[in-house]
């Protein structure tokens, strides 16, 4: 951290692994990073980049030259450098690619970025290790051995056609017990779990779950063996789609993190917060139709908010379970069961949560009449809440929508408005007003 | 799923990913699953039984002799048998380990039983290639090639001393490379990242997916190597962390699913939308004390549900973006900053809601005394709201308390009635009343 003693941080700085590194110089200023960077060989900064914010890198890359650059991707699988190059400005992208000494390497690079970054496409590296099925195990093994030097963990060996088309795979122990002169279409497994390029990242991630795979070969339309998604790639998706529905869920879009700037964050915030603000003067409108009720029947007034709270609380359960059950494919079934089972849940909690608001208002207010009509509302508005809570995300699913986008604020301030306008009709029906 | 045609259901399942006939089991009922297990012969039926969903599998072990079991957690990894056992009845768990013919197995079982469920001990398996320092290449490339029988996925060769303390790995490739009359001692690599027995899962989580391992040694107390965790244990870890915290903000207590009846659902969600009723008649009797503000300005109880509302989103927003900096370990910085940051933060989107609410109340109801004061109540009591929603997470994380628990219906509650009763101090003051 000092300045200036280079081979004493040199030195200190090779004991240490780069995701480590990384999180230092996440800490340090731009400059200090980027000073971080340049003092070490790029063997280790290039993985340091990989791991470090985003933010900071882009700021990081904006200081070094194009051949700089180049020289960092150069030592990244293809799956990292790819990510990397996506952050570039566009005009400096031309620039650095060309200075990649390895043209196959580059080549491979330029390969990935047409694909989406959420797809398998974007997921993928394209170091791997294949052979071909008509080559004797000699050939194999020689070509095994060069090919696994560009690649970090092999976990599989593929198997492909003279076409390119993936076949199997092999494993290594039957490899080494065949005779060498065998072929290798005589000794490979014919059956391989494999997902097309253009498959979303989510649906990859639950594949490699359920089959607790390490690595997925990925193919193109035609069967090609294109690439290869690892386990620890598949990881970080989880935890962005994870991250990215519970910040849905309380309200904030965008994927933002505690330490974005004021402004970031109050665009990520407001326009949820404005929907509650528009909500609000649906509520506030409502309730001023009913002015003429308000002198003989103020403590009406009194339980807006419980009414409001109760059927915002009763919409973010029956969603977020529905949300969360689509994500896991835990839903089974038809719609109208499960719209059935959450109106005959809400049914019981509504019942029971109003035995408890009858006695309590009753005891309070002395007022029997009015404790049965806030107390009768509030069922009602339960189990509409469940309702709207379970249809919403199980609609927008149906129209393939993120259903995640109904949990949350949009929930809450759709059921206020529900809840309150039923809360005021029942109430002045039994009151008979 | 016809009756009786063994044969053909035979055959038809061998074709099958064991992760996909346990789909298809816990989609019969109990007989129909345990059929299918008993027809099947047990080195699948024990993967799928690992896979299937933890009622059901209960459900069918209880038709199944304490033999029928013991010979299927033969065929399971030591972690996934523990996992099993855990569930069985109590009085069943001695007979069925006393039948587990491999007396290795049944003893590296039974010490997996001692470790708490969601600890490193309670995630590794007793499974893994080690070999000792003072062997030389020959005698290890035998030791490990009846070792690896037992290991699905290798991995890593993990080098001990003859006191069993974890020393290093060794790399595949340089012990091919080296004379077989070498010990193992002078190749091995020293460096190797390891966690100890009672570190919780989530930390394991945190480091192997920082540093992109696939498996990772677990030592005990005096460094002894006891166990290893491998990645796809820790995906489990990494989706069930994300869907507790997840429920929590939703407001569903428990591990609950869709698929659970309706009374188990009850008990998950009452307690919190009784915590919802409570802090509704809370704010209700507030409003109560303030009745006789009712007959001049009527318009003020109007707004509450649009204050309570607002309070609740920005606690809500606030605290959920502070849960998922302590659970991504992105929160750096003192509480003291994060406080600072987070109310300017409010005041920000507080000033600018509140001067949208100014116009639309000024120009719906004509009076500007009214609109200002709900106005500017509506600044306060988003600033409060954002502190609330701040600091008790941060509260409860420094007092080693979940501060997952602190989002949702409990913000959102607390939320209201502060905000409540703020509002109208606020414009009682302003009124002059």
């Amino acid at each position: 951290i000092a300045e200036n003693k280079d081979a004493e941080l040199q030195a200190m700085m090779k004991e240490f692994h780069y995701a480590d590194i990384a999180e230092i110089a996440d800490e340090l200023d731009v400059e200090g990073a980027t000073y971080l960077i340049k003092l070490l060989d790029s063997e280790k900064t290039s993985d340091i980049l990989a791991e470090m914010h985003e933010d900071i890198r882009e700021a990081v890359l904006k200081n070094l030259t194009a051949k700089e650059i180049a020289g960092e991707l150069s030592e990244l699988d293809t799956d990292d450098a790819a990510d990397i190059i996506n952050e570039l400005p566009k005009e400096l992208v031309q620039e650095v690619i060309s200075e990649i000494a390895d043209r196959e390497h580059a080549k491979d690079i330029v390969d990935l970025l047409r694909y989406e970054e959420d797809s398998a496409g974007g997921l993928m590296a394209k170091e791997l290790v294949k052979v071909n099925e008509n080559w004797t195990v000699t050939t194999c093994v020689k070509e095994m051995r060069a090919q696994a030097e560009n690649v970090t963990r092999v976990h599989s060996i593929y198997v492909v056609d003279d076409e390119g088309k993936l076949k199997g795979r092999l494993s290594l122990k039957d490899l080494l017990t065949a005779s060498t002169k065998t072929h290798i279409k005589d000794v490979y497994i014919s059956k391989v779990d494999a997902v097309n390029v253009n498959e979303k990242g989510e649906e990859v991630a639950k594949i490699m779950s359920k089959y607790d795979l390490e690595a997925i070969p990925v193919v193109d339309e035609i069967g090609r063996l294109v690439g290869r998604i690892t386990i620890d790639d598949i990881v970080d998706v989880i935890r962005e789609e994870a991250d990215k529905d519970y910040q849905m869920a309380a309200g904030i879009s965008q994927d933002v993190e505690v330490s974005d700037s004021i402004w970031i964050l109050t665009r990520a915030r407001l326009p949820w917060l404005t929907l509650g603000l528009l909500g609000g003067l649906g509520a506030a409108a409502i309730m001023g139709t009913f002015e003429d009720m308000i002198s003989k029947h103020a403590v009406l007034f009194f339980f807006t908010p419980l009414i409001a709270a109760m059927a915002g609380n009763v919409g973010v359960q029956s969603s977020a379970i529905v949300v969360q059950g689509l994500a896991n494919d835990d839903l089974k079934g038809s719609v109208r069961n499960h719209l059935l089972k959450e109106m005959l849940l809400a049914l019981l909690n509504g019942f029971i949560l109003s035995i408890l608001l009858l006695l309590f208002t009753w005891v309070w207010k002395g007022a029997f009449a009015t404790a049965l009509a806030i107390s009768l509302s509030l069922i009602v508005v339960i189990v509409v809440a469940g309702f709207i809570g379970t249809f919403i995300p199980l609609f927008l699913h149906k129209r393939n929508i993120d259903p995640a986008i109904a949990t949350g604020p949009f929930i809450t301030t759709s059921n206020d408005i529900f809840g309150i306008l039923i809360y005021f009709w029942i109430a002045k029906m039994i009151l008979g007003i």
